[in-house]
């Protein structure tokens, strides 16, 4: 009954062969291995993007921040939402590999950024205004903190709007499949159809040991991520382990299979948890992450017997004072059962 | 024949079947995993340092980056071997992680800073003087980049110096286990016995997937070391699958084995191609690493023959014209095998 | 009629008579020179503080922002007022000096942080919680940025909470000599008796040419402050002309009495415009800074015939729509004479 | 018998004057005030550059490496002599502004970068190489640290290898004037039409009290350049000051007839000492600064009777050991008297 975060999974087994496999003899180092130039292959063809430059890094953090530092200058801004990874969970990261940039978060229901939010916020800056900072880049999370998901519609209307003030957008994908499959579209879809221009494609919630891919849909932007990385440590010198990953991933559907299971897992949560007296989701869960609440009385027959989740001091609804009733952020994963679900269900619903 | 370097090894079976292991269900992220705890009494054990802060991150870039970030202000100076890997081979990653402090390279034979050097160096340096860079830090690698190692002596009488002078010293340790084994010392004889406050202490050349361990002998400076590794982005979510392999490493010895039978090849291999005419070592050779020279029709041989190895236009010894002679680095690990070995010296010695 | 700022003033002559003064013969450089060694001295005495450390800029910005270098680590936060002139006015200044920082503005009312709402977001802050930002400094502005002034027990108030939680409080005193005449109150009470750490001693808007002391009532704090001036550029080779300026404003409470000439211009401008039709202020003016709005017609005259001031889109009040409405920024300095308050007074008036 | 620095010497007051005369009333601020628009175009003027960006700053570490960080990526290398100001005497100031580049500092003859050595040095740089810093930059100064000057010819020398290396170039003109002066070009000769791309136009050490310009070439690096400016504090509300130092230096020639001063007056010291028993220069003098040595007793003599200048402990030419001889710095000024420059020399000579 682990639904803290779907970090706290297992690898799946297919991508642990796949790594045992990678070990084979000796191979050239920091991501001149012949993995990495298949990888690349299978990205530019999942994402329809026969010239995108596509980066392998370890962790979440080290995608976004270098994605963003790439297209935002030291004396620009990042409009994102004010719950955003990046700006609340990241310790500073964005504004480290960007040498000081400054990070705009706006309010938003269910987790989004409204586009019309996004446009007044734009339009107080002025071109040429030495004061202020300047426009730099937007980043829009899908599946967003909040567990809801951006529609292709609502994506296009924001990166409309950066495109119009000169901005960049950027995607946190830390679990792109799991929005994608809510979605039912593709990975072009998502990104470059709907104005990304570049991506941090996650894998590591969803199966992986630790790989996040960045693609650049922008070649021009290819030799400056490349120096970024390097200089920011996150090079790998045994980098075939990093492509090994995500070849798995890719390889079979399996990224999509598990994105699948892990989204199946939490409706299957929400169904069972939904018909609780006291029960209430707080945002639109659209994929494998729930914002919810319900008495504490069932919140601590679950811990009692081993339940594991954050509990989320965010909001109290109508229904219960703070101290009838609590919230909580649950995750499911690919390898979540439904016998966990079930057994978790019961004890909230005592 | 791949003499290119220890990075382009394999990972040992005993590592990859630890990781295996870890794979076993759920775990809590971000380093707090129980092998960890368990890394962290092993480290503090072999060190004889009780009060160690021990962290892993993936790459030795970051490992001597963030080491030396918590011991170097900005406006500070780290003296270097004009040669290290973190002057020359990083990318700027130090001036990244310290905002911007100031390298300074001292030359040195047999790729080692001479006491001596470092001393006229910062005697340099004016206490007071608002217009130079102060003294900050001093690093130094053992085994080092030519392949020679230092001694304890000589390791001693550096950092004496950089004590005496207000500066904390940084051992680059990404062969450590090849170094102590050469050295027949213990870990703590290197390090804090020794004067080094901060060891980059290296397991990806040595068999490991991706691992080092930066080990602080001063607890004070472990916050900022954690806020440090966060911010740029090498905490890692699945940690357990880097504390499974730092804890492998250090069950029974293997970290020693391996470092023994790396260091045992390349005696071997040393021996084989000295008696080989125009054949000449460069530096002294202390380890699993060596610079040396030979007629260029052997290098022809053994390329053709698929050898793999990197040229190193560093010197032309007296013996040959740079027409007729060529230097190579060559590195052994722990798979390198007697066959290999035979076989290159064979096509080599022509 | 100009009303746009205090800083588009002229140098009172009493401190142009003294940068002649100093211009005789030759001096030492870099702030070794001995009016500085004066100035010091004065410093401390007006602020009752013997041991503090004194040291001169010459822009505001650069005041500010390396005040809080000192007081903030790169991984940590700022907190200040939403509308801080260091957090929207100053291009990111803050986090370049102190290497990414981040800034978090906090809403209130008359352009004040109360302290509840600092309380309440410090408060959402874990200790060891390394995913986040780490608490680090308060930076207030008293005049505030709307005019009005933080009360003694207000500042207290604020500085008991950040002492509370372990951060440093700034005074952005880029207004500090308006302040204090408002308040009626010693140096001393506005800043160290009151909590605060170190203060940005303007003058540069109260009849300098360009100097802004910075005094750190924590001597331990010098020496990096000395070392991030230089290093940013900061430190004057011909300093003794910075001295100058700050001998001859606190020399016989010249900085006293510019300010209360200023002060009560912008009390007799708002006293001749509150009695006009549809005129309103929009927060408590306390100062020499006034914000307030009138009808359209009356903005139209005033430029007409050669006023300056900057319209501010800021709020519309109730007793007009945004088409008929308009507010205003206006200052008041040292120079400012009744004719011109009386003139614009009729024009507004109409 | 102040030989200390050229930045110990007053004001002109031509210069003074024309800072009381900017006084008259209120004039806007940040730089958009008349005065600075005849600047730029008497500076555009100057140079023969109609289309120049021109900037004002008060320090010379402030335009140094603000220049450069417009030109220089933080992962790139600046090359410099291993003497140059911005290197040993700016505390890492191009370090910070440019968030971490990597300063190389090449040996050379006379205090400059001979063009074979530069050639050398970026030859050892592959295009390409991740693991390495990136050419960046080539920064010289002229007038040299070491008192000599780089002719047109040697200057494009540089430039061209930069160029061709992709690099761009600056000039520290800390001392412009007097180089041109000693070169009998002009400031474009000096600059554009000899490969520069962004000068340092020094002013403070020829009789400013505090203003240098930095003139970029290429327009395109102007706003840039800007945002930079105000984010660093070097943007200056009260801009009209520095503007009016700028009008008077180029007005009917101040500049040059200053420089010829200060530069006659040190020909003039180096020919009452040439004849002195022991005394020798070390480097070429060229303009208005001077390296020499002469024995312990004449420095005894001028020192006891007041003279001030700074020994120098860079070499022990071969007519003197250590103990009998000692080099030192000597700075004329455009305030240089005769009467100074004999009595000085009477001293040392005993």
């Amino acid at each position: 009954m682990i639904f803290g975060s779907d970090n706290m999974a297992p690898v799946h087994p297919d991508v642990m062969a796949a790594m045992t496999r990678a070990n084979a003899g000796y191979t050239t180092s920091y991501g001149t291995d012949a993995i990495m130039a298949q990888v690349t292959a299978q990205i530019r063809d999942v994402f329809e993007a026969p010239e995108a430059s596509v980066y392998l890094v370890a962790t979440g953090t080290a995608a976004n921040s270098l994605a963003l530092s790439v297209y935002t200058q030291p004396w620009q801004a990042v409009f994102c939402h004010e719950r955003a990874h990046l700006a609340v969970d990241e310790c500073g990261a964005p504004e480290f590999f960007t040498n000081g940039a400054k990070l705009i978060g706006l309010a938003g229901e269910d987790g989004k950024i409204a586009p019309e939010t996004l446009l007044a916020h734009v339009s107080g800056f002025h071109k040429g205004d030495v004061h202020q900072v300047e426009l730099g880049s937007l980043s829009i999370t899908n599946v967003t903190e909040a567990g809801s998901i951006y529609s292709l519609e609502e994506t296009r209307a924001l990166t409309s709007i950066a495109r119009d003030h000169g901005m960049a957008s950027h995607l946190d994908g830390a679990r792109f499949a799991n929005a994608m499959v809510a979605l039912g579209c593709s990975a072009a879809d998502m990104t470059w159809k709907s104005g990304i221009d570049v991506v941090s494609f996650g894998g590591t919630k969803n199966g992986l040991m630790g790989v996040e891919a960045v693609v650049l849909f922008d070649p021009q932007k290819a030799w400056e991520f490349e120096m970024r990385r390097k200089r920011a440590g996150h090079l790998f010198s045994k980098h075939r382990f990093l492509s090994a990953q995500m070849q798995a991933y890719l390889t079979d559907d399996l990224w999509i299979r598990l994105a699948t299971q892990a989204n199946a897992a939490a409706a299957r949560l929400e169904n069972e948890l939904s018909g609780i007296d006291g029960f209430q989701t707080l945002y639109t869960r659209a994929a494998n992450l729930m914002y919810c609440g319900w008495p504490r009385a069932g919140h601590a027959r679950a811990k009692a017997a081993g339940a594991y989740y954050y509990d989320e001091p965010i909001a109290h609804p109508a229904n219960g004072s703070a101290d009838e009733f609590l919230t909580a952020r649950l995750v499911c994963n690919w390898s979540t059962t439904d016998a966990e679900i079930n057994r978790f269900a019961g004890l909230v619903r005592g």
